[in-house]
């Protein structure tokens, strides 16, 4: 993969057929960019996209949801097309009820409009404070600056227009077998299981159908956002959508597709963890010898919540018996037996057969990136979680969000 | 209710037919109260008890569970007999291996030397740090100094010697229709549901018999203990146990010992909500109009658990968006409309119909105590979990707390 210096064709418009843009329109009282569009000039306009399972979600995801919905489609409209994505900040449009769902359809009739496309085959996501109408004017002659600055190189302009809380914009491409594969994320903390508080628009120019594509995002989007936790709270705007123009004339096997999918989600993903919130720790949890995957998933989760191993990360303290307690609280259906746990953090076994292991002072947790490794001895399967710590800075950050 | 000062006969030895002492036996590096015993002087010696549901549990709660287990009993023992209950802090003995149940053993079987009582009638109770071994030595000389120390009035010294993080000694007394109960209880931070990290002891001078007494502490916990949620972890070691001394002569009806008893758990659980690990805000959340009281647990509970709920809270924030993306995160069986939901912060209906109510600005969270009403508009069933604020002392404790 090429982690490359993102200028240039990068991110969404790494592939062939996308144009990007990221402008100010002036939603955040800070001045930056906050208006993103990203538009697909085909020849093909194949979308797929998963979002939040919050059952209190954001009136774009509303809209956004019903676009690709594959199957019969949606008012007799064939699902999985789309040719642009408008995308916000500076305001989730979520709480604000049937007017804030109309604001949403007529920020799609209007890049319609000025695209000459169907309203109905344009994707709309917003990040920012919940329960707040947004400055509708403001957002719409946005979009008239954004469609006049839609550039094959501004993958990165998109990319910075979606940031909130973020420090660093997020892109990243691969190319392989004829075809390209880029995309762009937003999000710093509010990560969680089921996708994060997070926009992702991910492109290809491959050649392909919204049912494949919606085949390989799932299994993207289950083995890296998914197992990102870092605070527990789902947003009520997660979204992450593939974009497919054709435009490489390539149709990849599925297996090629589904790949390059995942290696450019799980570099989002390692961006994202990298930059949450006010963490000064990155903390993969290894869960080995699982009976099924699933099950080690869901004590990667127990031990990534829980705010007294988050805390002592920050304190840099290898308290193995928070994370021993963490494992004991999954759901009854979890096989183990706590009498042959072992739990390594950064190499050294500090838990032996669920009891005392090695000197805890052996452990060196001075460093950014941290490593729990949890043998359950039950089984075969595993899987990782990640997570950050609970730090003085995230409370600040978040304590401090809407004031 | 009498709340009284707590001196004389108060706490665990409020009710007749209880001595208790709280004495050093140096299992704390700090040199303060440590150990503590509450003996039961009879005539009768019913018991039952609930324990933590963390599948990892401490070597204590292992042994301690086997004595009030109603029914046929254990290893030929009938169960609900316990005639003393020792308890360390300084060390949780949770993680310990087959050495560390042997130590809960010889503890038990020590206290029953000195009071010539069967050991198997001696509950054990431990907190404090996970994963190390208990200085026997100190513990078991400890004991017989506890035991020289037994006092009618020694309620308030046994509170003391269990504190760990908590600033103040918790206890509660209540007398009605002839009989007493009374109680004390550490815990400060990790309260969480289905229990917190969390020792109590309740004793009563009723007569009463194991399946009663069980029954009592059963639905007294459920609506008080377990409704506490400060940082959704759950410990290795809560355990709650209520004796009865019979020596009152009064055997009340179930629901006088039920209401008696739950007064005084929901005394203690107040106290500790109080005394929570750096928390600034004492926080009530009172679901309403829920189909089922579990679905109105299950909002509260939600609610209560999101850090950026939290954290908000710490920042004097009414961010009610927060809220409501929590509220969605329950399981798919909680009934509710998202677009029907009221969202009252300290009276003010800042959310209204699942969007936006009164301005927020009006919303005065400069006290310590703090009420969000969640009207769902289901049906007439109605729940309050309560909570903390996420602070940066909470952070600060909890990440230096064993180093």
């Amino acid at each position: 993969m090429s982690h490359a210096v993102p200028t240039g064709r990068t991110g969404v418009t790494a592939a062939g057929g996308f144009r990007a843009a990221g402008i100010t329109a002036g939603l955040k009282a800070s001045g930056k960019p906050d208006v993103a569009l990203v538009v697909n000039d085909g020849p093909r306009f194949d979308a797929a996209g998963v979002f939040t399972s919050n059952r209190v979600f954001a009136a774009p995801v509303r809209w956004t949801r019903q676009l690709v919905s594959t199957g019969p489609g949606v008012d007799g409209v064939p699902g999985g097309a789309i040719r642009a994505v408008v995308l916000n900040s500076g305001g989730a449009n979520a709480c604000t009820g049937p007017e804030g769902f109309d604001d949403t359809v007529a920020t799609a009739e209007h890049v319609g409009s000025v695209l000459g496309v169907p309203a109905t085959e344009v994707a709309v996501c917003s990040t920012g404070l919940i329960g707040e109408r947004l400055p509708m004017d403001l957002l719409l002659s946005g979009i008239g600056a954004a469609h006049g600055a839609l550039a094959d190189e501004g993958g990165l302009d998109a990319a910075t227009a979606i940031m909130t809380t973020d420090t660093v914009a997020k892109t990243a491409q691969v190319s392989a077998h004829g075809f390209t594969v880029g995309g762009m994320a937003k999000g710093a903390g509010m990560l969680a299981p089921g996708l994060a508080t997070m926009l992702v628009v991910v492109t290809t120019d491959a050649v392909s159908d919204p049912a494949t594509l919606d085949a390989a995002l799932r299994q993207a989007t289950r083995v890296t956002f998914d197992r990102l936790d870092s605070d527990g709270a789902m947003s009520t705007n997660d979204t992450v959508l593939l974009l497919a123009s054709g435009a490489s004339g390539v149709t990849p096997p599925v297996e090629d597709l589904t790949t390059a999918v995942t290696a450019v989600c799980a570099d989002l993903a390692a961006q994202l963890l990298a930059d949450a919130e006010g963490a000064t720790k990155e903390i993969a949890i290894e869960v080995v010898h699982a009976v099924t995957e699933d099950d080690a998933v869901a004590v990667g989760r127990s031990v990534a919540r829980n705010n007294l191993v988050k805390t002592a990360f920050f304190g840099q303290d290898p308290n193995w018996g928070r994370i021993l307690a963490a494992v004991g609280t999954v759901p009854e259906t979890v096989v183990f037996d706590a009498d042959l746990i072992d739990v390594s953090i950064n190499g050294v076994q500090i838990c032996r057969a669920g009891g005392v292991g090695e000197d805890r002072s052996l452990v060196d947790l001075t460093g950014r990136k941290a490593h729990v490794l949890i043998d359950l001895h039950a089984g075969t399967e595993t899987a990782t979680v990640t997570t950050n710590d609970l730090s003085h800075a995230y409370v600040h950050e978040n304590s401090a969000y809407s004031t």
